[in-house]
This record gives C-alpha cells, sequence and structure tokens, in this order.
C-alpha cells in the first residue's frame, strides 16, 4: 500500500498552513504613511509595492540582475517581522536589537514548510539580508527608495514625527547607489525637493 | 547635443509616477476579513500574499507554468481597482457591471508608463481576465483559494455577513480545478469543514 496520496496531502498542508501564517504580515506597521489615507503602512504592502518597483525598475539595476530571484527576495523579506517588529531605520539600536529576534522568527516561520521549501526561502532570507548578490543589492535599494517616496508624497510626515533631519536621510538612502546609480540619483532629486519645500529639516552636520 | 540623459531622466519620472500611483491600492478594501485583527484586507496586501501562494504552491500547477509570469499577472491583476473598486465575487450583477469600469482604469493607470511598458503590463492585466493561458489559469485558481483560506480562518465572517451560502461557495470555487486540481481538492475540505463547524450555511439547492 502506497502511502503516497497521503504524503501529497501532508505537503499541501503545511504549505497552506505556512500561507495562512503569513496573513499576519498585513498587521505589522511601518512607519510610512499611506498617501490616501491616514494609516500606517503594513509590511505585506510594503513588499506587494516593492514587487512592482522590481518589475518596472529591474532595467536600472547596476549589475544585470534575475528578475524572478529578485521578486523572491522582496516579496519575502519582511516575513520575519511577524515576530520581530519594524524596526525604525533611522533608529540604529533598534536595529541591532533586532538581529537575534529575526534569525528566530525566520526558525519559526519557515519551518511550517516542507523541509525542501523551508531551507529555500530561509536562504532567500538570508541572502536579502548579507546583500552580496546583485539581487540582493537592488531589493536593498528599492527598499531604501520606496519609503522615501512615500515620506515625499505624504510631505515628510513620518519624518517630523520622528524628528529625522536631511543628514541622515542623504546617509542611510546613499547605499541606493550600490543597487543602482540612476536610482539613487532620483532619490536625491527627492530628497532636496524635500528639504526646499520645508518637509525636511536641514539644519547642517 | 544629445539629449539622452534627459529621456532617461524623463522615463525614471514616469515610471516612478505610476510606482507613486499604485498606493492607492492599499486603500481598496476586499470583502475578506484579516485573521488577526478587525480590518478587510486590502488588493495591496491580497496581491502580496497570491504572489507568496504562487511561489509556494506552482508544483500544484495543472500544467507547468512559468512562475516569473504568474508572479507578473498576480502582482498586477486588482490595480484596475484603484479606480474600478472591488467586486463581490459572490454579487455577479456588480462584477459585470464592473467590467468597462476597469478597462478605463487600464487605459489611465498603466498610460502612466513609458509606452513599451505601458504596453507590456497592459497586456499581462488582459491576459489574467482572458484565463487562457497555464499561467492566467492558475492566478486564478489561487486567487480564488485565498479569500476562501481566509473566510475559513475567520469562522466565515465574511460569508455570513453577506449570506453566502455553501453552494454558492461550491460553485464559485469549482473553477480552481482547471488551474490546479491539488489546490480544489484542498479547498473543497476547507469547504466541508466550514459548513460542518457552521461557519457556512447548507440549505441545499
Amino acid at each position: 500500500v502506497s502511502d503516497e496520496p497521503d504524503a501529497a496531502a501532508s505537503r499541501v498542508t503545511q504549505q497552506l498552513t505556512f500561507l495562512l501564517e503569513l496573513d499576519k504580515a498585513k498587521s505589522v506597521y511601518r512607519r510610512s504613511y499611506l498617501t490616501t489615507e491616514d494609516r500606517l503602512e503594513d509590511d505585506a504592502q510594503h513588499m506587494w509595492h516593492l514587487a512592482l518597483f522590481v518589475l518596472v525598475l529591474a532595467e536600472h539595476a547596476a549589475e544585470p540582475i534575475d528578475v524572478l530571484h529578485t521578486l523572491e527576495l522582496v516579496l519575502l523579506h519582511d516575513v520575519v517581522e511577524i515576530d520581530a517588529g519594524d524596526a525604525f531605520i533611522y533608529d540604529e539600536e533598534a536595529r541591532l536589537a533586532k538581529e537575534e529576534l529575526e534569525t528566530a522568527a525566520a526558525e519559526r516561520i519557515y519551518a511550517l514548510l516542507p523541509p525542501d521549501q523551508r531551507d529555500r526561502f530561509r536562504s532567500v532570507w538570508d541572502e536579502f539580508e548579507a546583500r552580496v548578490t546583485p539581487e540582493s543589492r537592488f531589493a536593498a535599494s528599492v527598499d531604501r527608495l520606496q519609503p522615501l517616496m512615500l515620506n515625499h508624497a505624504t510631505s515628510g510626515r513620518s519624518w517630523r514625527e520622528h524628528g529625522v533631519v536631511a543628514d541622515q536621510v542623504r546617509k542611510v538612502n546613499a547605499g541606493i547607489a550600490r543597487g543602482s546609480p540612476a536610482l539613487w540619483h532620483a532619490a536625491q532629486a527627492l530628497i532636496e525637493d524635500a528639504v526646499a519645500k520645508g518637509y525636511l529639516p536641514d539644519p547642517g552636520p
């Protein structure tokens, strides 16, 4: 008697359990405000938006990239925040404290999958964090550019609420150039426009 | 004097304008409730979730599929609802009335892109709607399965609020089998479990 049908059903069950767990990313809030209503963006929305950034902007990558692989990176990169929460990009202390929590989260969440997929998706997240491939560098660039655009489009609301100044924004986002000089050029224009319009205080160093 | 740098800058500007417009999909609400808070799912969250369904479940497609292309289909399929709004899957009248609005929305929104990308992404949406490729059939299957899972996980809240009964759910979701017999098998188990648990009334035909 073969147990293949049972094994197949159990595989689907594990996969759907993982997918249902991901629903929680829709309730992990970030620091960017949406442009159309008075609500903070959540991780699921952010990851969807980044996937579109990859589809539309891949031609501007500093090095040739595999688009499917870059999509995997951005679609999964914040899933660990289901357990670890979001750390504000301008809060360096919170970002350091988060590393251990995120590793534990990756262990728990990816273990819901069948072993082959657990290992594959876990390595996708490790790659995003390490930033040593062209795909992960481009993913990191759009992960910076997207909140910058939302902040600019909401008159710098999140920057002002958190007392962020222009030099912090210039420094944190300069890394965009590693993945895409063209997008860093566009980001600089947004930052300087935000300063000119008074969305972002520029008291100097 | 070459105008290439200006043309390149203008291309990036068009692309970023399109990407900022997409932010509005985060405020188009659906009829499914999230599992972790008392809030309806929005289109951006739904499209992200579907992208993960594609990455995890592609092996169950009825025919071999190109995963990158299937991701494009699900990541873009509800963008037209920025203008046209969401029509409940169990409201056939609303769905028919929406077709014209959605076509006009596709014209407006994709025209924000440079012409080559406008044509390419518009054809991706047309393909999703036509359901004649293996990729679009699989995309349609996960587009049915995902809200079914959320409804099951929230004790059928949305079904009960809208007076939906088991035979409607069985009929609307039977199409899952075209894209994936294995996922239709899993969907049937969820539907019958929902009936058994009283999440979904089953008064018979």
